[in-house]
């Protein structure tokens, strides 16, 4: 099982091709946390079937959006695994992935969840299933909707954790194929609009429920609201770098110091005597690690709440756009 | 205490001198962890005094070889504070902490061990105490001898963790003046002459035995015989990058990967499928944080010793050389 996945993830002679063309002698290899366990057999295949010397990655990597600048400067070509471009930097090749995954049964049990015309969007792993969905709904008598996202967004179609520039407008409900809740939670919040989760590994279907998440953002603002000292996180991941942003909250905050990160953890928050953050980098952060933070850790959008220059009804998830 | 620490510790005329002589509009700020929670009251203070933007590295600093180079692009000048210069970049101000802490009964209690010709050597922070010591042991009628190290030295008899290159050569024993067990251990092993230890914030001083560690060393690499599959680390901060090095211990291991780490750290090591690894980073990783890592890691020295290219008797430390 692993040896067929290996050899149906990384295309070899597209890697090897690219090698050659460019004449190219030392290679960065960047892969997401799943898949750096299969990085020492494919840098050893490589570096056989080329003479280059293969340099991995071994620090984490949670999107395009985090490319490895000091490898990158290190080596001739950086081949960036498992996400698509949002980089135009020609010396990265980005490798992306399309899982194989059947998605026909969980979009089927998405159609009663579903009103008549539906937004649809995936991740890029599902990317090449879009059309495959269209037609599952076109054949039910719905009327799908797919549009194209900002600059940061490679396809139509397609969202990134921090992006959902591609979800249509002017429909009756969005329909999102793929795991996990961050992105649905996303354009729930977004949107007014019901948003059901079509989950192709296991089959399922379900429409999101955003609550949870706003009684503990709410919570976390409540938290924040008697702070003084405050804390502005610049995210040191160049596809994460909002620094004018940053210092547009810094002068919102009276009282407050940028702060550089590019690993954003508990600990490196304790370092500091501050109330409060404000993170610019991933939104993802802020958001899934908040019960580990010894601090409230606030999104931008969040920030402006607690600031009383936005309304506590408009809660949203915080987004990258693109150029 | 606090307070008066913060005024010693900062020159703050001298910082706020160079962003006016420099007109610098944006500059960042890098602490080693111990001093990071006065960067906020600093920062505040020299923008309030120049009207610059300040950016506080929250990232872990170790040492003046661990240069935050992302914010180091951001900035128009960078102050880096703790650590002496090595590198010659000249956006780099590197803020020295000298300590007042006295070290005259520390040396005193070294006396009675030590020999008549003294090598004398001491960290950073004690440098500008280096005549009194050396005054102290001519008034006990012994021969203190202090020589200079390679470029990566700043002061004569000045050591840091990875390079022992100003310690004398025909002396009958060592004194080290400073805290922590890892200098005196590393001078220990590299030559065969007694060292002395005298910490001036205990006043104590001790024969410094190096049994434990060369134990526990001998251990990881009689475990690491076994292995098969390497990983060559390549440490990816400024200072501590050592490629070439790397390249020629793949080399020797036949089947082995490269691996270029930022923070070298258990779980970034748990990604990979290989035996063993050598990390050819700042040589404290290996040693310090033996006992955490999931598979032996060996320094370059001790990865040639497992290899057969050098004795067993000849442990050392890993030492990083100047240019």
């Amino acid at each position: 099982m692993l040896f067929y996945f290996y050899f149906r993830m990384f295309d070899v002679p597209k890697i090897t091709g690219i090698i050659s063309a460019r004449n190219a002698k030392t290679i960065g290899f960047q892969f997401p946390e799943g898949l750096k366990r299969q990085a020492p057999a494919l840098a050893k295949e490589v570096e056989a079937k080329t003479g280059a010397l293969v340099i991995i990655s071994g620090d984490p990597c949670y999107g395009a959006c985090d490319i490895d600048d000091a490898l990158l400067d290190m080596v001739d070509v950086l081949f960036h695994f498992g996400h698509s471009r949002i980089s135009d930097d020609d010396r990265i090749v980005f490798m992306e992935y399309y899982h194989d995954v059947d998605v026909d049964r969980a979009v089927a049990s998405a159609l009663p969840l579903l009103g008549q015309k539906v937004g649809v969007v995936t991740t890029v792993q599902h990317i090449h299933k879009l059309d495959d969905i269209a037609k599952i709904l076109t054949d039910a008598g719905r009327e799908p909707v797919i549009s194209k996202g900002d600059s940061r967004i490679t396809y139509p179609g397609q969202v990134l954790g921090c992006n959902f520039s591609a979800v249509p407008a002017g429909v009756d409900s969005f329909l999102f194929v793929g795991s996990g809740n961050f992105h649905p939670m996303g354009m729930r919040l977004a949107h007014k609009v019901p948003v059901v989760a079509a989950d192709p590994f296991t089959g399922e279907a379900r429409l999101v429920d955003v609550e949870k998440i706003m009684k503990q953002r709410y919570a976390v603002m409540a938290k924040a609201m008697d702070a003084k000292k405050w804390g502005i996180i610049v995210g040191m991941k160049s596809g994460q770098q909002r620094l004018a942003l940053a210092k547009r909250l810094k002068d919102i905050a009276g009282d407050a110091v940028l702060i550089s990160i590019k690993e954003i953890s508990p600990d490196r928050l304790l370092n500091f005597k501050v109330d409060a953050y404000v993170s610019t980098a991933c939104p993802r952060i802020a958001i899934d690690d908040a019960g580990r933070f010894p601090a409230p850790v606030l999104t931008p959008v969040e920030f402006e709440m607690v600031k009383g220059l936005r309304s506590w009804e408009d809660l949203a998830l915080d987004e990258i756009a693109g150029d």
